[in-house]
């Protein structure tokens, strides 16, 4: 950090004089704390950002200015910290802290963020982590583990507030203020009949301004919709974005209620969901931006391992001219123009598909009417490209008909783009993978091995 | 719908169990109630959907049904559902809908739901439209026109709870049990001084759950944000998700309180910008599914014609080594292997660097950091693929030295696909770009044009 070549790449937009985020003055001052092995600035410095701050800076600083931060900051260590770091970053932390400091920094967490920690750890790093919990919240973190990873059984919180079909206004605000461990937020009092199956919700805002004696069966609405225990947060995230609820009601297989999530988890998840969609579609895998150089080149090795096969394969269909090419040269030259062109489009489509397949408004009920409309964009876009890159091709190498031949292999190719860009990911969907996985590869394969097949195909039949 | 080929494109998966969203069945049911005129029926089938629902309906079904659903819905049409549609299909349903069938629609609407629909609209469409209001809340839709679009202005909602420093919790229930127009959902009462500044915020939960003559600057926190009424969308959003906010007070330049935002519009436009970073990448604009093929085809074709300039590039660069081509065909097969190579793990940088600022972990102060990591990473990985690629071109066609070359050539574009990758993104942030923008375009001309480069030039030297 100390070579000054930082000051080649700082990024400075408008975004600047925003009112969030870190700065890297902040960032700097930090830093000079923990080298100076200042304890009492480094809490001074601390203490006025919001822990997801907090947690950014111990990304973006290195891992050996990060160990000395959190040594520094020792048992003063805040927890929520911890809840906030990527994986990463987090696992390097927790495995490195002193177990008394790792007691005491979960200690304040709630107890579906100390699931979320706990879920990373290894057997042993469990038990210590379980074992400095008070025995309600230990009781409470081990039941949440026994759901699924990455269903609403883990993404739900257990603390809630619910009251039977026969209680007021007065009544809930009496066991409310009468209560002395209410959740530290909740938007919706459930009302469960004797079996504790909820049927109904409502919204606190309803019940602060009516009377004490209405009847909260009075205030409620009955159209809420409760999330089994057992589903995929994509959907929980889908639910929540598509109704915009707010906090839902969670019930086991017996329709009980036994937790509630809430609208800051799904937003979490579908801001999760759309970020993988992104990273599938490029060929990355789960990496962070704090993993080492050795952490991302593995991970990124195997799509470039796929691409490479398929990249031999584009060139197994070259290598079927090879005696053509030797006699017109310039077929080599303008081979990837068509090939491009078909990739272009083809990762147009692709992306569109891949988006409306996770909003799901790509359905059975539209996706004929989408693949026809790809296949004639595709056509279109392809009929006017070939027209220009036919003139192209004919006037620099002086060859109408190499024009012609180049023309109709664009619009070829641009017409299988617009097809396999939309009938891949639906079909990776229709077998149960995901769209977004790998689609990338196989679209541009596809595209790369009918481009070259087409245009040097086509080539040597008209032009030897 | 009628051809049968539907059948061949049903998408059937896992999902199809789930409790949400609609399923083709439904959308057929709908589709016969319109065809055959059935008005009683349709109003059936719609009531039990949510109006999320019925926008996809209208979405996922043609044009010309579209019209015929809407006809038959008539003056029953929910107004709800017009918010939820997206552009292209509200500006399709707004232009035909009877003048007495909008006013009708519009009247339930909460005023910022108004405000969005009003945004899209033409002048006198927008005239025909306030007019239709009562007047209190056309005032407030007026005042809220005046914002910019994308800002927290257009965003927040004006109905909102506050109350003055000296009040007590029984003061604001009883204001609230007066009160006949409050907001229709509310999560936190702001606490502002005699000049309307924000100091605090008081959660609903926390006003329940305390007696009634507690001082509700007792409950209140001061660690809230609050937002500037012209702060951009994407920076509110940012926000939200950062600090985990569920509401959070707007004020005008002078520090007053002007309005609420609330988590589930924050949501929205974090959702939008996720989407918007990755058409960006694919080169796709403002599209969307219920788009025609002329509409569809226009839109992508900037793009399409910015890879043709692009492509012609990389052409010409073979273009300089023709002769060598023609000596040593075994160039043209392989040449594509290099610049694939190049291009996929420039898009892997790239899709990284892209979401990393997007969520601000990309910063000045990891920057350097990243940009060398992302250059070492191309040259390991480059390095690997280069003794394969080196393997694969010696085998294939005998020749030792074409296996150096090929390996070198690997080496040095994946190298500057590293650096491609990540400087492109960082640049186009520092001039005030999208840093998504065309960075795609970018990142592969520069594969390309470097790989054909490296390989050619390197073979034309040492092979002849």
């Amino acid at each position: 950090m100390s070579d000054g070549s930082e000051d080649k790449v700082i990024i400075e937009t408008e975004d600047d004089d925003d009112a969030y985020g870190l700065d890297h003055d902040n960032v700097d001052t930090i830093l000079a704390a923990v080298e100076a092995n200042n304890q009492p600035l480094l809490l001074e410095l601390l203490e006025p950002l919001h822990v997801a701050d907090i947690a950014d800076v111990l990304e973006q600083i290195s891992r050996s200015e990060r160990a000395a931060l959190i040594e520094l900051w020792g048992i003063e260590l805040d927890g929520g910290v911890l809840s906030e770091l990527e994986e990463g970053v987090r696992d390097e932390i927790l495995r490195d802290l002193p177990d008394h400091v790792l007691a005491e920094a979960v200690r304040d967490l709630d107890t579906d963020d100390v699931v979320y920690l706990v879920g990373d750890l290894d057997e042993p790093q469990q038990e210590k982590l379980l074992g400095s919990l008070e025995d309600a919240d230990r009781a409470a973190v081990e039941m949440s583990l026994q759901y699924e990873e990455y269903t609403a059984g883990r993404l739900m919180q257990r603390e809630l507030v619910s009251a039977p079909q026969h209680w007021n206004v007065g009544d809930i605000i009496d066991y409310m203020r009468a209560s002395d461990d209410l959740p530290e937020t909740f938007y919706d009092v459930f009302i469960v009949d004797p079996f504790m199956h909820p049927i109904g919700t409502v919204r606190l805002s309803k019940i602060m301004a009516a009377a004490r004696k209405t009847l909260l069966t009075a205030l409620m609405s009955e159209d809420f919709r409760t999330i089994p225990v057992d589903q995929e947060q994509e959907d929980v995230a889908y639910a929540f974005n598509q109704y915009h609820m707010v906090s839902a009601p969670v019930v086991d297989e017996d329709g009980r209620l036994v937790g509630v999530i809430t609208i800051d988890d799904a937003m979490e998840v579908l801001e999760d969901e759309a970020e993988e969609d992104m990273k599938l579609l490029a060929g990355i895998g789960d990496e962070e931006l704090s993993d080492s150089v050795l952490e991302t080149a593995r991970l990124r090795f195997p799509w470039l391992a796929v691409n490479l096969g398929t990249a031999i394969l584009a060139s197994l269909v070259i290598g079927l001219f090879s005696a053509t090419i030797e006699s017109i040269v310039a077929l080599a030259v303008l081979m990837p123009i068509v090939a491009s062109m078909g990739g272009n489009a083809g990762t147009q489509t692709l992306t569109v598909a891949v988006r409306a397949l996770a909003t799901r408004d790509l359905t059975a009920s539209n996706a004929m009417r989408i693949v026809r409309r790809e296949a004639l964009v595709g056509l279109g876009n392809g009929m006017v490209f070939a027209v220009v890159i036919g003139i192209v091709g004919w006037l620099w190498f002086g060859l109408p008909l190499l024009g012609v031949v180049i023309a109709v292999a664009t619009v070829i190719n641009m017409l299988v783009a617009g097809l396999a860009g939309i009938l891949i990911p639906i079909g990776l969907e229709k077998v149960g993978a995901d769209p977004a996985l790998a689609s990338g590869t196989f679209v541009t394969t596809v595209t790369d091995v009918v481009g070259f097949f087409a245009f040097l195909g086509l080539a040597g039949w008209v032009l030897t």
